[in-house]
């Protein structure tokens, strides 16, 4: 109810949308950060003409409506980016923003303002403790994205009670410090006049992202404006009839709309409408006078990739050198990147380390820099992990561009928060997450990922890979990339990695697969990544040492096996033969798989990788040492049952 | 190489430590928060006379030394806390800030300062443009800490290269926004004596933590010195050569310290036991003089609780009310508080909602607000999740207080980067998770966690609990309490749950356990919380609709489980009886222990909880449906092996 006030403003005065295609590529994008105050949202939707009716503010809040506790992007129409948890938000809006800025610099010609869209952002003083709007507002500050504004609600309350107790710091001068222009209205509540100037001022910063702050009384007009008692409960009735009596409804009615409220706002449809019909003409001819451009745009706003792009995925066989998979992920990312032109990416400050930047790249920053300019497509996100991670889902919500983002595996912990929002909004982002495991070795435990594979296997709607080599590197990212409604994280090594026999792109995209067979196996090795070979080697060392063979199974990505006919994943773990699964970090999960599991339920070690591999005995003979163990715990047993052999998986 | 001036400086003109004694209470306290530049601690602690060899600098970054890649507080004496991702460690110092001012305002008397030490911290660029630390600086300055001095290394290089291509952001306002004093010093590589003046001003600002921006050259001295060059790698023989030449020391020479170095070094060793020496006297007449508060000190020191305090727990029976475990903990808070003053808490502004906040607790604020004082136990950290997780470490590192610290379950993920590391550096440090499930209801999605158990289960030396009833609610906060080297993450419900025939503090206290066992079973079921219940009323409707026994096992804790014995392990999951977990979440990891698994391997939904129960079928009927379907398919496999009986437990 603070915000109302402006969202009025904002909404029949500035922003630009058609109701009736909440898809129109150049609409001016609006995100709720604050999204507990959804409702707002929900009601603007419906008097402004969108898919969204009085019964379903009606179900607000229930099973399977199209308005649930806090906004979701897939559930609504006319929900840019899913939010709630805060800080995202208005971190997605930076995104957002810098989306435009590339698109704009890409496809707009002379005469052609294609794309001149604003991202405005309403955001609370949750969102404004949150450690990653501070992240993506300093990035947002550095990149001069004059296209960005955010309007703060600043009604002094949050859950805890007065915004005092906790919350004093000089906002104002927080966001002058980085870089943006900020504007002050003092009475949010009731003047109108200067919400607009204020608005109209902040469209006209070019080189600066603009905060307005408002200073609003919460829940405004109800008995208890002002405390926080109106922050998470409902109004008592006797409130809500005073409230409606105040602003001159029928205090009698419920989720009634009077006419003329309908008449104004719906005036608003038309006119977007109108807009958008202007637009297409626009888009029309240009397709003429620019046909590559306007192709281009077409299929970028439909998700596919470029036709043939998959002919410029690097193929390897076992006669090519040994390699990083970092290094090779950064041979895909060279080649592929000519033909998906959307590829928009960057690293927290390891560019070096991730190899996420191919050689001609430029960078994405504003010209007065000299260090790029908009049109390029690698992004300096510096040390900050979780705005990349929310500002990526902001890239993507776009629509133009396919975001990717480095740092350590370890570190994509860090943006745990947004990497769920990802999954929860079904967007294509890849992660690429180098120096994988206690291979890393050196920088030691506090670099070295134990829990995170697991961690993110067991999110709903996210692929991990952890490819064992080239082929399947070029799996990785062909599965990622074609995902159009999932988000992947690419785990990669620090170290170097044989070209195995038996890998191809073909197989390895089916998550798992057998890579080596052989005839009466006595048992099953599993594993992922970098311990793939070191398996092959103990297969080897099992025939010889103790006269046992072996099979060999790599699986790069659980999610995409588990999606795989029954029969496909019997065959990959056959009942009769017991299986080992060897991973360098958590077991947990693999007892899906494999009766026994080898990996490090603990933390690693700092020091040469292969002294730490030594260490924790993940060598040939340490492998082998289990493998024995494992066959003859099992010898006696008759009827040997796969563990992926079960009455029911409930895989979603 | 960029900061040895300062720390020259720092350490031999201000901070009071004693080498020989590296846990004196009253110490300075010094954290690396850019931990990545650890050489430079090892260096200074071994020069200052720690127990810290030349060998051990030699063995730097080598398997099994005591000089890891980044510090790690219980490898290495001197070590406050584990630093090495970036923002944590200046974090942990607001935390070590804090423990200061709280330990001064409850143990100092008129004429017995005994706790008036300072905290430092050194941190770069990375570690300012990290989201944590920007939370906790934040909270430090509304707090006004004065007992916090933090320098910034402005070197102006990252790993990417220079910050100007992602950070330019005005730091000295930022933090001046943050309501911190800040001092700039020009010269950080030659002029000492303003380093010296500005440590002194900062020392004198008593109501505000300060931070001193001392500009200085990365790897001031050699060829490289300025750029990234120096950052990550090694220098050349020759850069090594000439700059040991420009130093004065000799060039042919490796891991040589001149005498009169260890003699100038030396000095502040004798010094600093003569400092712990007039304070132990000091000590000694405070215990005359105030026998309790000594011992209390003494005993916190110790790690050990008070004894006798756990006869403060609640102990339940089945004819108690159904409670919602939120509620439960608030009880358990309640009345240990009395008999356990060194618990110091607080919620990321979700008091009302995690209910934290025992009812005469007093606030922990400056006085000068009027909100409470620094003897206060209860925090008001903001929404900042992160922050309050370092902040916890840090608290937990000053060896007088046992922090706990309250938000949704769902966003302890936001603060996964700090649990790591309460896990990794072992200390005692409790999340008190609410709302840990779909059960939370209309909030939705975006607030539901699915993932969040299985990540934190699969991450070493953390316990996660999530308690059934009351009684398990109590062995929870039992064991947490008791583990002085382990965190703890408990997770409770928003909604009632029965108090269960069968639980009792001890048996839960073993983590796993059969709450109800029965002759003949078919069946095992398996379940934690809030699903425990449920799985009482399938188990009921199993035997009448289908004839079919089962018997039920909670399990509150699975690391506390997996450290029993085998043989009770195997008592709980006997071979011979197929079994299936229920939990409302991911499955994985449940798979070590049951056959078949019913869980949420997708997102949840927005709506009241019992249909969103309804709407998963986590209900009596779908529980048995799946047991049916479990029994069904177990029935032909003649000697039916638990999956925990295995030929070994790799379980470390």
């Amino acid at each position: 109810m603070g915000m109302a006030p402006v969202a009025h403003v904002l909404f029949n005065k500035f922003m630009k949308f058609n109701p009736k295609n909440p898809k129109w590529l150049n609409r001016d994008r609006f995100v709720l950060s604050n999204g507990h105050g959804c409702m707002l949202q929900y009601a603007l939707l419906h008097l402004f003409g969108y898919d969204l009716t009085i019964d379903d503010l009606k179900a607000f809040r229930t099973v399977d409506s199209k308005t649930p506790g806090h906004p979701e992007a897939h559930d609504t129409p006319g929900i840019e980016v899913t939010t709630g948890p805060l800080g995202q938000g208005i971190s997605n809006a930076v995104g957002l923003a810098m989306a435009q800025a590339h698109t704009a610099a890409v496809f707009n010609k002379p005469g052609f303002e294609l794309v001149d869209n604003y991202t405005y952002s309403f955001l609370g003083d949750g969102c404004l403790m949150e450690g990653v709007s501070g992240e993506a507002s300093s990035l947002a500050g550095h990149l001069q994205l004059g296209n960005l504004i955010a309007i703060y609600d600043d009604n002094h309350i949050s859950i805890d009670g007065d915004t005092n107790c906790a919350f004093t710091e000089d906002v104002v001068k927080r966001y002058e410090a980085f870089g943006w222009e900020v504007l002050v209205v003092d009475d949010g509540d009731n003047d109108l006049d200067s919400i607009e100037a204020a608005i109209k001022k902040a469209k006209e910063s070019k080189d600066k992202p603009t905060l307005i702050k408002l200073r609003t009384t919460i829940g405004f007009g109800s008995l208890q404006q002002g405390t926080h008692g109106v922050h998470g409960s409902p109004l008592k009735a006797d409130d809500i009839k005073q409230l409606k009596e105040k602003f001159g409804f029928n205090p009698e009615q419920s989720f009634a709309v009077p006419q003329e409220v309908y008449d104004l706002y719906g005036k608003h449809s038309s006119e977007g409408a109108a807009a958008e019909e202007e637009w297409n003409q626009l888009f029309a001819k240009y397709a003429e006078k620019y046909p590559e451009e306007h192709a281009d745009l077409k299929r970028r706003l439909s998700g596919e990739l470029p036709e043939g792009w998959e002919k410029s995925l690097p193929v390897y066989t076992p006669a090519d050198p040994a390699v990083a998979s970092r290094k090779l992920s950064e041979t895909v990312l060279s080649k592929v990147q000519a033909a998906i032109p959307e590829l928009f990416g960057g690293s927290a400050d390891l560019t070096g380390s991730n190899l996420t930047r191919w050689k001609q790249a430029v960078d994405f920053q504003p010209k007065a820099t000299g260090l790029g300019d908009y049109s390029g497509r690698y992004v300096r996100y510096g040390v900050r992990e979780h705005g990349m991670g929310a500002i990526m889902n902001g890239l993507a919500a776009y629509g133009t561009i396919l975001p990717y983002g480095g740092t350590f595996l370890n570190f994509v912990s860090y943006s745990a928060g947004s990497v769920r929002l990802s999954a929860l909004s079904q967007v294509r982002v890849l992660w690429i997450a180098t120096h994988d495991s206690i291979g890393l070795g050196e920088d030691g435990p506090t670099h070295q990922p134990i829990e995170t594979l697991a961690h993110f296997r067991a999110l709903p709607n996210c692929m991990v890979w952890r490819p064992a080599d080239g082929n399947e590197t070029s799996a990785a990212y062909y599965v990622a990339l074609t995902s159009k409604h999932t988000p992947s994280i690419m785990a990669f090594s620090r170290q170097n990695l044989p070209q195995l026999e038996g890998s191809t792109i073909e197989r390895a995209s089916k998550g798992g697969y057998v890579l080596h067979e052989v005839e009466g196996a006595d048992i099953t090795l599993v594993s992922t990544g970098s311990e793939v070979c070191i398996c092959v080697d103990a297969a080897k060392y099992l025939q010889e040492k103790h006269g046992l063979k072996a099979r060999i199974v790599s699986m790069p990505c659980f999610e995409v096996f588990d999606a795989q006919p029954k029969e496909y994943k019997l065959s990959v773990f056959p009942d009769g033969i017991p299986s080992l699964s060897v991973e360098v970090m958590s077991t947990m999960g693999w007892e899906r798989y494999t009766h026994e599991q080898f990996g490090l339920n603990r933390f690693g070690a700092s020091g040469a990788y292969k002294d730490v591999y030594k260490k924790f005995e993940f060598t040939p003979e340490g492998i082998s040492k289990r493998a024995v163990a494992t066959v003859d715990f099992w010898k006696d047993v008759p009827n040997i049952r796969s563990p992926i052999n079960r009455a029911f998986q409930q895989l979603i």
